[in-house]
């Protein structure tokens, strides 16, 4: 299994351009691809990152404003072009299934798969979705319009069988590796007790990310996204903009960077420049400040949690 | 004035890929920019063409396929962001407004500018706009759904003066000008008659431009678009697939020649090829067996009418 990673497709605001590519990234999380954002342009942007479209089941729609999902219709339709049967789940706020349902009804497509759309409208921290492996929570956040991030945890695994140490014990049968797994001690037949942790490894850490984009600087999500691995919190402008950054609903670099303080998270990405400042690494600078294990998200990068 | 040109933003079909760009191209004709079809991306490919927002005034969409608008609620929104104040009038078949306002809807935007909607529903031709200087008028198409080509028709413009022949005549006055460059005689003082021909020069020829896609063959629109000075046809596929583009509501490159031929047009584009075909001079090259002036539209590059 590979190590839970996140690829940027898109980390600019508002307008794309040749080189400014809007909010979309792939989480990919315990061999799932979760598609968080669909900025016009994204399907060439995944085909760039060479991610196999066939590969996502789950999409996370922020909000609806255009940066973060006008990309969305024109994969929704490649899907049906490229024949695709495979379902997708979509989270979104309301309004979307409205929106998709309205282009595929004038252009007399029926899709050749099934969308679930799950609409999410909670102000509070909720589970939206849990498999064996992952659990889903939208966090909310506060906008000009009704937004939510996007909280991912893996769930525990079962410990690793240490098979050198499990061979010296000619008691124990294949039978008992799954109670080992789970962590019990092992009894011989003549009754001594093996502590587990001398048949056994740790299992992987738990690795969790947060997706907070867009946001005002909002002090409530602290609690939800506490010691997260990896946090992408936006940070449109700088310092020297907070005014229009709280007019606008957005964040400055400090703010998130004294957010990802608070929280204790790992690492903080920044993302959702405004196209007026060239130079990302000014954010990442600013955002150092406060908080040190900063990067400034750039398109068509991997990043590891 | 500048020589009437169309750049071609896109010309290939259904999906976009990095090299691969869907429909859409500006047509500059007697200093207006006519935005044809709307393709994911257009708005990033009008910014390598260099083509300023603002000069787009007036959108034509041929039919509700998602390669031929899916990037027109990015436009419609950036103009918005940029903080346009300038109307937009769109010519589109029934379905486009309620698919534009659904997505405002929900993003709660109420936008700085106007759009007109002009709603196109005919099945034959029919003049839809018509200013000072130009006639647009849509073609009826074959598709698998509603969708109309556009002709666009620069009007007569006036005779131009011959100074040099003018200043021969003491008699004539600036007061004459008027008649002289609507074609009249002038008549001296003492009743001599000299034919304007004389006195003036042709005024430019009269430039047309016919875009036909998507269609299949379909010889109807050959009355439709005789003589014109450029005619874009679609050519989806070539002529060793020519059921899958009856079935598909396309045409091949061949057939694509054989209306340009028939319409004796001056010169043929062809355009909204499959991406199966990675060679699109393959498509140049079947044209030419029937119709010699033809050349495969390529993307980012102008054509003079």
């Amino acid at each position: 299994m590979k190590k839970s990673s996140l690829t940027i497709l898109g980390c600019h605001s508002s307008i794309p351009t040749n080189k400014f590519h809007p909010t979309s990234q792939v989480l990919e999380m315990k061999g799932f691809f979760f598609l968080i954002d669909c900025g016009e342009g994204t399907q060439v942007q995944l085909r760039k990152a060479k991610i196999k479209f066939n590969k996502i089941i789950h999409i996370f729609i922020s909000h609806l404003h255009g940066d973060h999902f006008f990309g969305l219709i024109g994969l929704l339709s490649t899907f049906h072009l490229l024949g695709r049967e495979k379902s997708v789940s979509i989270y979104a706020p309301k309004g979307l299934k409205e929106i998709i349902d309205v282009h595929f009804k004038w252009s007399y497509t029926k899709l050749k798969y099934c969308i679930d759309h799950i609409e999410l409208s909670s102000k509070k921290l909720e589970k939206i979705m849990e498999n064996e492996k992952i659990e889903i929570f939208s966090i909310p956040l506060k906008h000009r319009i009704y937004a939510n991030g996007f909280l991912f945890r893996e769930k525990p695994s079962n410990r690793k069988l240490n098979i050198k140490e499990i061979k010296k014990i000619p008691d124990i049968q294949i039978g008992d590796y799954p109670n080992l797994k789970l962590g019990k001690d092992f009894k011989t037949n003549n009754g001594r007790v093996i502590p587990n942790f001398q048949l056994t490894f740790d299992p992987p850490k738990i690795l969790s990310y947060a997706f907070c984009s867009d946001t005002s600087f909002y002090l409530p999500i602290i609690e939800y996204i506490k010691y997260v691995d990896l946090l992408y919190h936006e940070s449109t402008f700088l310092k020297t903009e907070e005014n229009r950054a709280m007019k606008t609903g957005h964040s400055t670099a400090n703010q998130a960077a004294y957010i990802a303080k608070r929280a204790k998270v790992k690492k903080l990405l920044l993302g959702h420049y405004s196209n007026r400042f060239p130079n990302i690494k000014e954010f990442e600078k600013e955002a150092k400040e406060i908080f040190f294990n900063v990067e400034a998200s750039e398109p068509l990068k991997t990043y590891y949690l």
